[in-house]
């Protein structure tokens, strides 16, 4: 059997770690991060945590290199006091985009965390909705990807008491699109998005599927500027939707985000609390649920020795 | 710099070898390879390898196992007899497959496949067209992942002289195929598959985009039993298209497939050689391309310590 | 201590993990393997393991690579599925036999298959009469090297209530032929084998001992072919001897191993189950005799922490 | 041999990159560096690098986790295209100040970068003035440690034209302080410098030694906030120094350094170029002189295979 | 919970283990330890040890490599026999000194021991007063290293009920010697120690501190011969102080150090028993005090999962 | 290409290195091993090993453990020193002996040995006849295991000009006699030994094969104390040999070795210079063969990627 549970707070999840250490009914053990003049990070662990099952939890991104190294240092500072186990909790790990060589000549910079985080000593990976599921692969150590579809879903069913339609922006979603529709009970229309030149943008040409008088809400694993779905809601009302909601599990919200949501048709935006501390001001219309239940009890079947999997009936058709 | 170049025939590649061998001029390098009674495979190099830059071409399907187990045993053996380098060349890597844990409690097998492959004492692999591009990150020594496209679009621009739609058959080789467009400098129409049910089989509903009046080319990573290709093909005649062609870079080609492809409205099936040594007998309709001079260039460029990816102008921004 | 005990049934060991299974009163865990049409092996886990004491069975012969390979996807799908401990129960590993470079340029096959084993994650192996005690050495995990010669010796008692020589076929099993003398309380005669040529044959010249009017119990680690029986039991019975037995731990039993067998003056050939679905039909004077019990009692110690080697009391000093 | 030697600039050291390959008479290799809006890192290589003798240049101080993290991908994806060897040049690695478990419950963080640096494939460090000389034990690959005195030296006796007295602020600087008092023929002066309470700051009580007349030099490995050397300056005035001067090798030079150098009495604080884009302003009693052609000699050293010890003849009975 | 607690004496230190399982109230497990006539050691662990929570006591020292590899035998004996944890007990680790490449092309021996006791299996280091800090560092596994003042500092106490000043030797161990004087509640005085030559030797140069009419305690950390305490010795009395004592945690005392210790002006020399079974006759002013209480404090809060630091309070400050 | 060939003498060999380095015509490489007064082994290399094909020679035994350590830090300090590879020559590897866990709970001694060597960073060994040829799979880095037969039996050709008997003293080996008996063009007689207690003692009970009238030349891969030799010898007498000769690789000779061999009917006893250095003195009857032409061909062939068993012609079908 594991240890007793120690859940420690990383900078990048202070409010998500008390959040999930109140569903756990336990308080976050004690830790603390300083932050020197010479830039440098520094962790300590303010109590004893031999033979513990010990958590840290660590989103990754906006200063995602300084919470990514921060992590490594938990993970050692813990391995090194004698943790029993040390799992790292990280509910947005942002370099899951780095996850191919899709040009010559750069780094697959999630097998790069994946390998220091090895390296440093951690023994199992928590986290939520990967950018790619491959990423699992990165790991030799057992990595536990949750959903945040469920708890989005919840809600989406309050906003649109009448059902909705589900939109994929782009094909590259389509399959996780279809989750959230099973979910729901409802159908697919899919976004026929382009890239029209050698930059980062893409431009949505077209929707797939009908939206006509219909609620529409737009899905995505993670939204920066919110440019997509601002362009996808325009060209969902063209085509006849009635009102157009977006739900995304990862809210990265950097700065120009504020502007394009608010002022865009998206009659309300939902994420979920993987990020927080956001360094730029967040939309009025966006919407917060967290998903500290989630990983609560996924924390607790851990330690407990339950099946995460059995969380999620039924996901496993989809991917 | 590397020492001089030899290349290994691995049993499930012996004439995409002796093709590749061509195009450098050499000859194969002598090794053998033997099955005993109770089923254990033996590998024996026959030559000096101290030194030398050493590939061992072999693909890793039906047979499966018994390639990839064979391809361990070959890489012990040139790093035990000293070989300064060894490149595993897996044209077609069907445990690419395996690349996620897509459902509860499996194994993400091609990441088995690369750590055994590299504890054996792997240096580097060559293959092309992997299943996702996130596979060579379960690697840690460099991949070189090869395109099968450009081989198989000269061929298509002599079949359709008039031009053509490339077609995806699902959205998830949506992207590769505007790779095709983009090379052939057409467009692209996509498949939408829906999985009926929880089995295995999908069932193509619609073709989004314009294909009347023109001849339609499904493209694909690997054609297994050639099901979703026949009723592609179906579907394309009804929307019009005047011929069907199917360009597919690994050509597996299970038991079912010849008459699935022979009773289909398929015009040509072409399929390139990567693999080969089917158990069933092929469809009349097929056509194979050989990739030996992309193998062969590409090989010749890592022991001249050439640039493998300028073999590839321009594929950078599709993936 | 170890979690909960959970054995599951590899491909090549169905019916030895369900008379295992009987032996320490569970019912095997639940899992499946698949083969698809491509040749690619599949291997999905059935009920929660988190934190479970697992056990594959699985004997490596015959479908030589495939139980190899599909005992590596097992034991990643239980790394990755939180298992405590996954040990790997290999009751006949046949690449044993590829134990050194007794030729220049090949691969040692039992070392690729033990590091691909601890890439995998595999904690333990449980193994019976390696083919040399040295194969231990090339794992870095503890391999509990169980004997196989307390089970047939039981039977051979039966069968020879007079008494028996032991027959060692060769010198190089002359220390293993000693521990069944022992074991019996009785004397040893050595074959004296030659190889004639470079080939793989070799002959029996002499008997070196006393055989006449005696029972004689030829014993060897594996019959492939039976060919070494059949030659050792006629030179037998020239030199005097009553009755000729076989005893042999792994009844591999290949294609021309019947027709040898029965034609042979052997009375009776007695084997054990560590081999079981055999591609060939097996000769009538075959006798299995199920080593399940000591499997069952080594796994039921080891899960309860308490000595393996106890069951071997007074082996030590042979080896 | 190895390959033709590249030098890449990573953003810490832009300047001193620029600098050695002025020395080197080489153009530095094309790459880039880009920070996404939420926050991520992402490398770029521009040239073909296969076989070649790779290295970066990078300081980890300031934006300490930024330039770590930017190195690893630096390195990884030299690897992935295979560089025939990655040397990470780390002019100032500002992690070596977590050299111990000098608390309980820490992490050892010069560790941590170590391992991710292997794990990344980084093939040789070269440094210079390392806080601990242990810390190339933390490594497994080769560590050049540079020495930055002898480039700090010849500016001192060009400012003390009629000789010093070198200081060492507390006793653990003074072996270090002996190797510059023998370059440059002179004697040695400690500060006798105790921790008045459990927080970091900690008061110089006594120099030990004779300044009375002269000028002095106090040395250090490096300066953050520029207290320490100003209240050692007062003493040593108070003690009789004619002068004070300060040399330093890493001039890390935080926020608050400005004003407490330009009011202390120091005349003047030498530092060298291996930190560089400080956020702070600069001091104007600073002067900085580089360490490019020590940088510049090594690497062409390592990359001829000549010694790089040879560089500093006499140093090793210092430490 | 870790198993059942197992301590095993290596051949350096079984008077000490004796005194540690006597703290514990358990006996000695079963083992021995062989050398045959080849120079071969050999070690045989006489006692079931399956999930056990396993420590050797062996320190490493006179017979250096002796120890040394006979504890890697240990680790490995008891890894292969599925001891639950190995944790090596140091209490000396000679090796120490060999912490930093301190002049070019020498092995950083202590990093070389810290991988194959790595290599080997083991768990954890248990050692005290380590030569530096940083070799903490050479590990990955958790090393407590334990204080050796507090057990010294009792006897000093009593040996000098009118108070003391603790005495450093050289700078370099000022840091430890505060760490004497604060638990003693006295104060410092440091020797002024420079080396003379390019040999060994270093000269006492000076006594910063006033030592006047007090007892003077001179602490380190290793005594060899015995030549440097006997030195500062003298210069301490020519200083004024009453009389002289030493403290130092591991008696080497090698062949010259019982007449240089018994004809020096030292009153008493303590040691602790960390080293044992002396080659030479050891000095009738030497008295041994014991730390059996504090490594077996150590190991049965291990055991219990509870704080090792926490047995010493306060000592984070100084290190 | 490997780098300029540097050989460098060990402790154990420093007589056969000067031979070997006679042999390539090169001087020995400049480096020194002291030993300290506290045990401490140190090693320091005296020259710039850049890039350089680096070997060292060190036989282990007698003083084992010492040269065991001693070893790895020679490999240690190359590596940080930047050679380009590092051979360990091991003419004689004594903890080949302990290949196996021939009891309960001991160590696979060799095994560590070759998991140390790789962690200190070898890259390649150079042995002569292992104790089992298993001993290669030890390690994962290439082996080359020399013979030393066709140099022994250069001797044994002008010893017995008549011809003689091949004895093996038992059936462990009887192939490796073989080995002799083909090189010589002779035949093979057999010792049939059996432990006759648990002790390590064990009696030639018969010789099978016939002697009579013939030289018979006793074979072996060691020989520490002779009492295996001189019974033989006694047995081969009285069986009617016409002289006995005994020809064994390795001459540890321990203390009694002397006598019991001058005192025996053996005319002489040749041995190899693999093992020098011994702490007893030597019989009369011993003679020395070099094997320094071979150890300097096979380290001219791995320098220049030559082939090493093509010295071995014909060796590939006895073992």
């Amino acid at each position: 059997m594991p240890g007793r549970l120690m859940v420690f707070a990383g900078s990048g999840s202070p409010l998500l770690t008390a959040r999930i250490c109140g569903v756990l009914g336990i308080e976050p053990a004690a830790g603390e991060v300083l932050t020197f003049s010479d830039g440098n990070t520094f962790v300590r662990v303010l109590e004893n945590v031999r033979g513990a099952d010990t958590y840290v939890v660590q989103s990754i991104v906006h200063r995602t290199n300084d919470y990514l190294v921060e992590l490594l240092f938990w993970v050692d500072a813990l391995k090194r006091a004698s943790a029993g186990s040390v799992t790292a909790v990280i509910p947005y790990f942002g370099y899951g985009k780095g996850d191919k060589k899709d040009e010559p000549r750069v780094s697959i910079r999630a097998r790069v965390c994946a390998d220091a985080l090895e390296a440093a000593g951690c023994d199992r990976v928590v986290t939520m909705d990967l950018h790619a599921p491959q990423i699992q692969g990165f790991f030799r150590i057992p990595v536990d990807n949750l959903y945040g579809h469920p708890t989005l879903c919840a809600r989406i069913r309050e906003l649109t008491p009448e059902g909705c339609v589900v939109v994929a922006p782009d094909t590259g979603f389509a399959d996780e699109a279809r989750m959230y529709a099973d979910y729901l009970g409802t159908t697919v229309a899919i976004g026929d998005k382009q890239r029209t030149s050698h930059d980062e943008s893409a431009e949505i040409m077209d929707i797939i599927g009908d939206v006509r008088g219909r609620d529409a809400v737009i899905v995505d694993d993670f939204v920066v500027s919110g440019g997509t779905l601002a362009e996808a809601a325009k060209l969902l009302l063209r085509k006849g939707a009635r009102r157009v909601f977006a739900a995304v599990t990862h809210g990265v919200l950097a700065m120009a985000a504020r502007d394009r949501i608010d002022r865009s048709p998206i009659t309300r935006l939902l994420v979920t609390d993987t990020v927080e501390g956001h360094p730029a001001p967040l939309p009025a219309k966006l919407e917060v649920v967290t998903v500290a239940p989630c990983f609560g009890e996924a924390i607790g079947r851990i330690n407990r020795q339950d099946s995460v999997s059995a969380m999620f009936p039924g996901q496993a058709a989809h991917r």
